[in-house]
């Protein structure tokens, strides 16, 4: 059985790995913490049946388990993984700390210098379907934001085939959820409800700088072109608890039709068990994916027109979250890919 | 032109009045005053486009006011009252604070004495529906809580009758508005939503008091049974943002029958514009009443049984807050009683 | 006092139109009728006080009426509308049938002749912000669609001003009220809830038609530039019951800057009652503008690039309907255009 | 591997059925049928990526399955039932058809004769919580109604102790999808969202049958005061997908107190994976149980009163229906009784 330890359990995107590990038939938990809530259990805070004690991180025996995961917010990040890493445990994380090659560029987006640049350069982007063996050998794996996965597993197929330039549309619209626990006014049930608000529109929200460095990766040779690359990202706020939509608008080049394009799409994704390509004629909604570990996507073509429309959905907590740090964790492992997640 | 001023505008009741107070066809909107947003406009606070100046209550000129509507928490509004009273002006008071007569039950369901029985003395319970009268020639109207409003109004007719007494059970339902504009976890959208949550059950719930009070008063002589009657009063909070809906079992004397349960409605709501009696085989919802000023009652009878299913259903920001608080004024000053409230 | 007919008043825009028109000051309600519930009340059909009696439109009295609003499907509102311009009374028609001047077209996009073309050439686009002149002496106003209110008021200042060309993206998502009261399965409660579902995209929908003739004819001469015009119209099913968010996405000229597009857009709005621009660095969202008949216009430049992000909100049964069939009558009968909808 | 067949796939309980089954460790699924949708694939029906053909039941060859469950409406399970038992098949009903002991009962609640009384005969009552000795050599499973599953565990403690008597209140609200998938005005989006409907109070609701048989068989000795127990039975249309809480209003006793009733629930349940009986001053919500086949049950009592407030609330498609059919199916075959549970 693998040890695993949870940091930052008493999120939503801890409580939701609790949740999956805990009937993983490959797992142990070995101890969760909590900065906030040490001395407390699991049930104290959550409307669940688990008496699961909450730990102070300090208090972790970090090298009796296997495997860390770390749920905290940004730059908390570094210095927890770094200890975990110091204490010879396999790390992934679900913050963005360890999501960009590059510091400087993290640092220009999230205004904070990266401490941890030897770990840097260690860390994988933990997108099994664009990664797979890198993550397979690696020690610390950078979980993907929400949004990057369903707009860069929407794309992907594009960019490998060098159809991806100039500017792209991501128009996402996502649960509440992912923006986390903390009770604020913009997450309130009376401001949310029955209601849709964009917010950090305008090359404005942090989740862009991972979608195009992915997408550049995939798009070959960094040729001009490529590099003119720019994920207009407009990021909404539904009135639902789980589940991310982007619709997606590309331009494509003139000589590119719907066969190739379904082709592409195709043989990206053959055999990948939590990619659903839908067929012609679908969109994907969230309904095809909330409560599940599987991204849906669908083609759209706009008649008469370059424009392709690619509607990606995942439910941000799973895929877009703890599902895919688990799925992380069996290729880590080398279980297979669908365990504990097959119900899910 | 009636000059109204609104004391802690930007609560939902606040803005709610400001809402029904700016279209009244017989009410110029004074100053408004909010002690954590002074300075500010309502349209910095609020999705709208009201560029209405917030006050400190200290700088609010009171004496330009003909009226002064108080939407502040239980306890402030005790000195905030006074003031306004100080200064000659009628005021309509939406907390709890002058709710009930007795100021030694006042401190045990509110844990704190009360500073103005000389006020208290004075005030009228303002549910326009029993005490119509007294309103009219007050200067301090206690505007009732939001669950009271329904439970009495959908029991008043049996008080009356002298059909009530014993244990009632008052199982309620309310939206999140009810709680505050105060963020808080349990009226985060990720918590309240797709779920439903008792609270405050088990004799606990402060609002119990007003029901108590106005049903025993409306139960005539205070006789040895009477003084007995018990709510037993559940609260839940439902994924809605507005509205209430009581569902009340009663257990009638052997003696009475439909038709006489009927007929003691129909007599009390005669002519009442704002009680919507329903017909036999109707039950009353929450869309019989959101964003109107109605409180709908359906009378079920259980066959074969002494027991009576009384549903009654409310806004709660506007019979259960706002526009009660309108509907008073209106009576106050001898205006229409269904003036500026005739399209919600 | 106007009096007012509704032809098909038991459906969502139908019953709104009711609640309005029954509080307008200016307006006595003469007849409703329902073809599928002649002879019952509106009572019957709605959680609601109102006893009004529902005829037959064979039955309705169509010359008591100075103006007869139709809320009936597309198709059948041709020949009631010929009906009651043949009675010598004002139509304001709130079905797709006559918003689009060429018979050809309307054809084209719904897939039957259209068999009143002398009306067709009388009819008036009823969007106040582009046609007030026009409207005022009508005979039949074509009441606008949801989704084209919120797009066309979006990018009217742009268009004006010959900016408007090419490509736009419209990615709009309507509350659950826009598909109508029929009971189906796509807006059934369990499909719809925590869903969000694009649906008609790919150039599909039928309110492109409406959007296109609008933009181009406010875009001046019909240059070949302009005629290239093309609305790529995404439209999503939100899980609310109203409401409607268009995010536009504009590829400006080079040489426009962001202060030219701002007073380009005070310009064309100043002194309007019904639009409320936003400042910069807001958005528009849905509880700007449920529950009111105002449009909310947020402007949102990417940086460093040509494109221009506008959000544009609406209550689709207000501005997006009944609200601006109201509003429309307003002006057809040269009231003060907010009456009856300032409290809305 | 147990083969599996659904006869009635396609409706919520079918199709959370195959949810649950296609991951159990020890299934294999033979056949689904749906007669209205023969012919086609569950991804033709929902959005999901499951291409498992659908059969006519004609077609169905219920002699290679090991069990068959059945989610049909009441009376079209009576004789499908006789077929699978007939072709020596295990049958789980999840149909109100085999759950009444008494022909006469079934016939006076569901208004058609009962066409198969030696097959009545046969049937368990699959509440394992209960019946678990029963069920283990059953051939014929009737699985227990959604709200009788909330009410009988929140109470069964009680009527075992013999302290349940007279009249009970049962206020319980569910979620839409307790409505089954078949489009309806009443579940439509619109009317069910921000709304709360009572209905068939008044003692009038088929799901009262069960729930009285079964406490009255719990409260041992048929004697005269057991059996006036009559629960006063009031559902509500909640706007959530999922979930029931019912709220029981329990007149103890003069001589039972806080700490002997506590004991009698804590003997009842201890060892149950199924049921989790919450610490003094917890209420269950939805929350603790949406997802998961748990029962959460909390206790309040009313200070010096005689009055037990029990709120029970579990996942009406899990615990209410597939879920305690998968329970039923493990304790049929020997199986841990949690298998294919846990993670739900």
């Amino acid at each position: 059985m693998i040890q695993a330890g949870i940091i930052g359990a008493t999120g939503y995107t801890g409580i939701e790995l609790y949740r999956l590990l805990r009937s993983h038939p490959a797992v142990q938990i070995a101890w969760l913490t909590s900065e906030n809530s040490a001395g407390q259990r699991l049930s104290d805070l959550f409307p669940c049946p688990w008496d699961e004690p909450l730990l102070a991180m300090a208090d972790a025996p970090l090298a009796e388990a296997d495997v860390v995961f770390l749920c905290l917010p940004h730059a908390a990040s570094m210095p927890a993984v770094a200890a975990v890493r110091a204490a010879g445990v396999k790390a992934i994380d679900l913050s963005a700390d360890f999501r960009l090659h590059d510091a400087a560029t993290y640092q220009r987006w999230y205004q904070t210098p990266h401490s941890q640049p030897a770990l840097l350069a260690e860390a994988v982007y933990g997108l099994p379907e664009l990664h797979r063996a890198e993550i397979a050998g690696a020690g610390l794996v950078a979980n993907p934001g929400c949004y990057p996965t369903s707009v860069i597993l929407g794309l992907t197929p594009l960019a490998r085939a060098g159809w991806l330039a100039g500017q792209v549309i991501a128009d996402s619209k996502s649960g509440v959820s992912g923006a986390g626990r903390k009770p604020s006014l913009t997450t309130s049930f009376v401001e949310a409800n029955e209601n849709l608000s964009p917010y950090s529109i305008g090359y404005s929200h942090r989740h862009i700088a991972e979608m195009e460095q992915e997408l550049k990766a995939e798009g070959g040779t960094m040729n001009d072109e490529r590099q003119k690359l720019q994920i207009v990202f407009s990021p909404h706020l539904l009135p639902v608890s789980r589940g991310i939509l982007s619709t997606l608008y590309v331009t494509l080049p003139d000589s590119v039709d719907e066969a190739a394009v379904r082709a592409a799409y195709n043989d990206a994704y053959r055999g990948e068990p939590f990619v659903h390509l839908l067929p012609a004629g679908k969109v994907a909604t969230l309904q095809h994916v909330v409560h599940s570990n599987r991204c849906a996507i669908g083609l759209t073509f706009v008649p008469n027109s370059p424009t392709l429309i690619v509607t990606s959905s995942i439910d941000n907590l799973l895929k877009g979250a703890s599902g895919q740090a688990v799925q992380n964790m069996n290729v880590l492992f080398g279980l297979a890919e669908t365990m504990g997640l097959r119900n899910t």
